[in-house]
């Protein structure tokens, strides 16, 4: 078991912003608030799913909304371990670990916030390696776990259990009602899951790997090295483009954050410009109009300034950025999980142009 | 106790359907289903809130969403006692009695249903004594009753429990919008209430008082007679217009039917007009502009063809029809009352102007 450090929560944000794409809403308040709880000598332990039982019963966590709205709307710190405890007393039994609901973003920190609450360890891996606009864009969803029961718990203390519920879409659909009315940015528990279910499914290490992902860039920073070069040391990462944003495009609409964002060419791309298309994360990646990177795989931008991850939350005019390619996990490459998660699932006529290679994956060492 | 029998279904649809004020679903699928069930040898039974211990636990059910839509959309038959079982399941208890979550329209026939299924007695009793349109207008509401935990459940089966919420303004925010995402017509139980509270907040005899109104009605038009008059002779109603429906404006929106209703005079009305605003229920009539019946008192409008109540979903052009006014329950004219259910909390700069009398409520005879 991982016992998390106070020093390594930067390391693990600045991580989930790479592979967040854009989404999983800003680490900022989580990662002062897990600081502060460890600080307080809370403790949150990290666990491969290896050393779970297959029958252990576990429930994912993350935040449910627009970025947009997450930034603005502050968490009241336990809502994501009282969104578990929802489904625990709905059920009337005690779980054994939590589960990462998004490795992206903010909600990456979550679970580990809901972990420090709730005395519960939280298992080494997450059913995206990356964030995703909608609850059934998940291996756990794809490969069949039941989406029920499932809760959602606001700052205000309002809270709701949803189930049985006839599909993944349909939870997705209702519950996204609800976090609008509850205010567009709420917790979300989701799915209730067995140590098995969760070997078979999940993608593995991904804790971990944002952890090393950030340390990565982090000492870069610290020594005035390239950043991408860091991420390019971890995962099979590649440079789309540089360039400076001069136009963004976005709305808090439906529950998301929709929208384009237009770059200008610097450098060797001065003659070419990128449109990325968003909702919450970014989508697809077009250069001078062709698309150099489709959804799964991950587009990232890195500030050329801090050397860190962009939020969609955070896009502004003018900002200097690079635009980084990442290649998705395999588990969401197969022809099940395209069909849920590809291009078309998000209404856009483009085929999956797969970058080269895989977002690396733990191997699965079981106890005993 | 009143065990109901078949031929007793369609007086108490009749009566729903004048109180409704427009609202409350239409009672058609309903009593079909009803009568089904009754022909089938299920039994209902109606039970006066005096035979209550104060400590016995029983649920409000009604169904929830635009009556636009409650026609068309078939319901399953079982989801109304589905949406009581979900809250037995959450809460770990059953419940000993079912109340009538609203005595207009299709709601008064409704808990009649989930009573014939869940094998429990409805309480002869409501906290409306007509139909409104938002959850946190209800006696058990505004006299203190909490709103949580609630359940809805739609005809596919897909099902939510909510609370704690902060108020019943937040449960019906979070509902509507959860019932829209369900298709814009469910099953609603709420709230869980005692038998104590329900002795102290309810309106008291509003099943009985229904069948009785509906049943004046059906004697009056089997034998040619007026109407109104069957109607007058029951509650204390006075005629407000007659005349011929020129505009329906009707759109359904947030889930509800909003719109405005146009209505030229006839007969002695011939040179006046009448508008009446509408949210699902009828709320204001404005005889040449000038409020002459206000929420919470009742709006019905008798069509002069058939001799029977008209319902939102039903208006049309050419209508011919009479708009009766009937004072609403005592309880729901307190200043407390008038705060939430009065013609401002509808956003009108209009004051209560209320009709002489009030619903006759039954007494409240103790047990033992």
């Amino acid at each position: 078991m991982w016992i998390l450090r106070e020093d390594e929560v930067s390391a693990i944000a600045v991580g989930a912003g790479i592979l967040g794409a854009g989404g999983g809403g800003s680490p900022y308040l989580g990662q002062l608030q897990l600081t502060g709880l460890l600080r307080e000598g809370r403790r949150v332990g990290i666990m491969p799913a290896g050393e779970l039982q297959d029958d252990d019963l576990g429930c994912g966590v993350s935040g449910m909304g627009a970025p947009t709205v997450g930034i603005e709307k502050l968490p009241r710190g336990d809502e994501m371990w009282q969104s578990v405890h929802a489904i625990e007393q709905h059920l009337g039994r005690k779980f054994r670990f939590l589960v990462v609901g998004e490795v992206g973003g903010g909600n990456a920190i979550e679970p580990l916030i809901a972990g420090a609450y709730g005395g519960l360890p939280v298992i080494d891996a997450d059913p995206m390696g990356r964030a995703f606009p909608e609850l059934q864009m998940d291996t756990f969803m794809i490969y069949g776990v039941r989406p029920w029961p499932f809760a959602l718990h606001d700052p205000q203390g309002n809270s709701a259990v949803f189930g049985p519920v006839d599909s993944a879409k349909t939870a997705e659909r209702i519950g996204r009602a609800a976090t609008v009315a509850m205010g567009g940015s709420v917790a979300l528990a989701l799915p209730v899951i067995t140590g098995g279910e969760l070997k078979s499914y999940g993608i593995h290490g991904t804790l971990s790997l944002v952890h090393r992902l950030g340390r990565a860039v982090e000492v870069a920073n610290r020594q005035k090295d390239d950043p991408i070069a860091g991420i390019a040391s971890v995962v099979p990462a590649q440079e789309l483009f540089v360039g400076k944003v001069v136009d963004v495009e976005r709305r808090t609409t439906g529950g998301f954050a929709r929208g384009r964002l237009q770059i200008a060419g610097l450098g060797g791309y001065q003659s070419e410009n990128m449109q990325i298309d968003i909702q919450n994360e970014f989508l697809i990646a077009y250069r001078d109009g062709v698309p150099v990177a489709t959804v799964p795989d991950i587009v990232a931008l890195i500030e050329e300034e801090s050397g860190l991850p962009l939020g969609t939350e955070a896009l502004r005019y003018g900002l200097r950025l690079t635009v980084v390619g990442i290649p998705a996990a395999a588990k969401l490459k197969t022809e099940r999980a395209l069909a849920v998660v590809g291009p078309r699932a998000f209404g856009y006529d483009v085929d999956f142009r797969p970058l080269p290679g895989d977002l690396p994956e733990a191997a699965l060492q079981v106890a005993g």
